[in-house]
């Protein structure tokens, strides 16, 4: 393949920076589609980056996507299939064939091959399966074993291990001379006998040194290692808090059995924001090719959590109403407690679980947050309390609600502070995630204590 | 240092995998400050590795910081620095002397050293740059004048370049005698005379090959490079997509002045992740250790831009207040539609933001995710009414509500559906971020027409 290095300049005209498959573009391929141009597909698309014509095929109708790979079925670089959604991926690989995909998933990384036969539906995976080899066959079901998201379906089985006696130059041999070397590799691992990682060297140590100079003197002792069978967050983590380029993975006895690098963490990071934001939007997959009925069952879910919570709320205010048929303006009053209380608590949980998953709250000192965040309540909850009396007063000239509505925003706002904390402190250390459940839960005691105390008030003194 | 090798065992007792500064550490070193036992100190932590102990320092008090830099000043490794939160470095600096801050400057990679010097505050910042050596100032001064957030900032400006026409075994003799080489590298990169990036060459390919083959055959000529001053998120972007561990930076001429590797690229991504979801939660910084009136005073605009939108709503309501005063239960409904919309509208302001930052929309094809979302929001609006009407007829035995509740419903969803696409994309259009103001300016929307509608029909109907 002929490809050119590239650098992009700023001046570009595309909507971003390195944008390869631009609006554009994609409209000169759609264009050749319907040309039925062959040739222009062929000389556009074999030149393009895997990554690349993974997101123009994501963009695509499935037919213009079946015309496209039938085009360009001789030279399809399969690690395209690895930037696909899980949808088109098992589309594509329809097209390609069972076989072809067989055949060329030995030009793949362990770990990628392994991702790739994973997320194929139950079908195709069996078909796949028969017709592998023996050896990639067991690599696979070995993998398979450890448990999902965890640090063995991360990693790649390929890497460089060399006992503790050699001399750089053994090891430069070893290189040179074997036919399974990884790909691309950033340190070589020193074991014992027993294949426990002894020392590891960067690549640039061993270039660094000359031939006779003996590993044992040159490896960095001080590594990082990872059980196979720890979560893919955790490896994040580590990779994260230690700057690592590269790590081993360690089986049950503790024997080398792969590496994780830096690209793989950075896809898992990338992930887990995602998974995080989403989740801070109730929502709980995204995948921009799902029909829209799919795509609407997704979302229901948390569509119901909100309506359990509204209903809750609406309950709470029903048994105030003939309260607020005494004076209709108590109605609007309310909402602004409610929504005080709820956006005060959203700030202490997002803080609260930052503060967590850089590890800097542990149970000895969860004080610190629940003093310092109740206090914070407390300070603004009286600053818009101040704020709100005097909009009350001036513009509403309403005096009686200027009484109740301070009251009730104090007691709330406070309340949510304090709940936003001890909430995400529970549920880390109930083993959930406090992204998902600590809204949604924190809201439903903001809306009905808001309404409540407000409303409560309202009764007593009018 | 004494480091021993450190592989984690998913038995440990802490709360999380991989904690070296677990509660009980803490609470030791704590007893120890007591104690004034400036040995145990020196034993526990000076074996830490950076990371852990900037974890550390930020979770004790200032007094107790102060004693124990005292204690560990001899054999203090300056990459604790960059763990540390503003706050912090800056008061651990000036325990340590802006003189021995200067003197160890160089051990750092230059853009750790750069980072640092920028993070201080002013005074300590004029300080340091009259005591650095006139070299170190220059390249300071250099990558300053590039934008905030730009790949110059992220960049290392040692890296290695060699000519075109050498063989590997000339590298090789070049990287053994150069004295300033970098701590780690994972490519070096092959310049023309004009210093233009023409090739790269990853460690594992200079290892793979023979002394005597020409660099020219071996090197990469399909590689990314990046210039100077396009910003961070670009850089990680373009990480990401293509799974890269490092490239090399570019000049507005052309040439190759630095290099960024993965690692830089996680802290970005992270970063950004942070970011992101602070600004879903409504919050605009984090610092765990900020005095809790500056937290405070840091939390409260987005607190008024709540009690704007809340005043809003409240001003539609009390536009309404004699037909609630008809009938108090109007107040409970009116509330459901509003968070119904809210909740709907956040749901698709997240995915269309995902599915920006993928790149999977373009001005050309936006009118898919228009179409799409809006059928999601019609179909699951329709659900939801019919569950509504329902519940009002069986519950509340309520049939007037149970004719205008789900058309105010399906009213609502259904535009916060489609004003949830349309405002992303023109907010992301102008370029603006979403993640800070599509969400309060969809619920201001959502809020006003969830409870002007439904009371309007009411008004209309009762």
């Amino acid at each position: 393949m002929a490809k050119r290095s590239e650098t992009f300049h700023p001046e570009n005209e595309s909507d971003f920076l390195f944008e390869v498959v631009s609006g554009e573009f994609l409209e000169t391929i759609e264009q050749a589609i319907e040309a039925h141009d062959e040739e222009k597909i062929r000389e556009r698309l074999l030149v393009l980056d895997p990554p690349d014509l993974a997101l123009l095929l994501e963009q695509l109708d499935a037919p213009d996507r079946r015309f496209i790979i039938q085009a360009i079925r001789q030279g399809f670089d399969y690690d395209t299939l690895l930037g696909l959604s899980d949808h088109v991926q098992s589309e594509v690989v329809e097209y390609l064939g069972i076989d072809a995909l067989a055949k060329h998933l030995a030009e793949l990384d362990s770990d990628d091959a392994f991702t790739l036969i994973d997320e194929l539906p139950g079908d195709q995976q069996s078909e796949i399966l028969t017709k592998i080899s023996a050896s990639q066959r067991a690599s696979y079901e070995k993998i398979l074993s450890y448990p999902e998201e965890s640090a063995a379906r991360l990693m790649q089985q390929e890497f460089v291990a060399v006992p503790s006696f050699w001399k750089v130059g053994d090891v430069l041999k070893f290189i040179q001379k074997s036919k399974a070397m990884p790909d691309e590799f950033y340190e070589i691992y020193v074991v014992d006998p027993k294949h426990h990682v002894v020392g590891v060297i960067p690549n640039s140590f061993l270039l660094r040194n000359q031939g006779d100079a003996p590993i044992r003197d040159i490896m960095k002792v001080d590594f990082k290692s990872i059980p196979a069978n720890v979560d893919q967050e955790e490896v994040a983590y580590l990779f994260r808090h230690y700057d690592l380029i590269s790590a081993p993975v360690l089986d049950e006895s503790g024997r080398v059995i792969g590496m994780i690098t830096s690209d793989d963490v950075v896809d898992v990071i990338d992930e887990e924001a995602e998974k995080d934001i989403l989740q801070m939007a109730r929502v709980s997959e995204t995948n921009y090719n799902a029909p829209f009925y799919i795509t609407s069952s997704q979302r229901i879910g948390w569509l119901v959590v909100t309506l359990i919570n509204a209903l809750l709320g609406a309950f709470v205010i029903e048994h105030y109403h003939a309260t607020i048929e005494q004076k209709g303006s108590l109605a609007a009053f309310m909402t602004i407690v409610a929504a005080m209380g709820g956006a005060n608590g959203m700030q202490v949980i997002a803080v609260t679980m930052r503060a967590f998953s850089t590890r800097l709250i542990h149970s000895s000192n969860i004080w610190r947050p629940i003093l310092k965040e109740s206090l914070v309540g407390l300070m603004n909850a009286l600053v818009f309390s101040l704020v709100l009396t005097l909009i009350v007063l001036f513009w509403f000239k309403d005096p009686s609600v200027a009484l109740i509505l301070p009251l009730a925003l104090i007691f709330n706002m406070v309340w949510a502070s304090l709940g936003a904390v001890l909430l995400t402190f529970f549920i880390e250390k109930l083993g959930f995630d406090p992204a998902v459940s600590a809204g949604p839960l924190l809201t439903a005691t903001t809306d009905v204590l808001g309404f409540a105390s407000f409303l409560g008030l309202a009764r007593l003194i009018l």
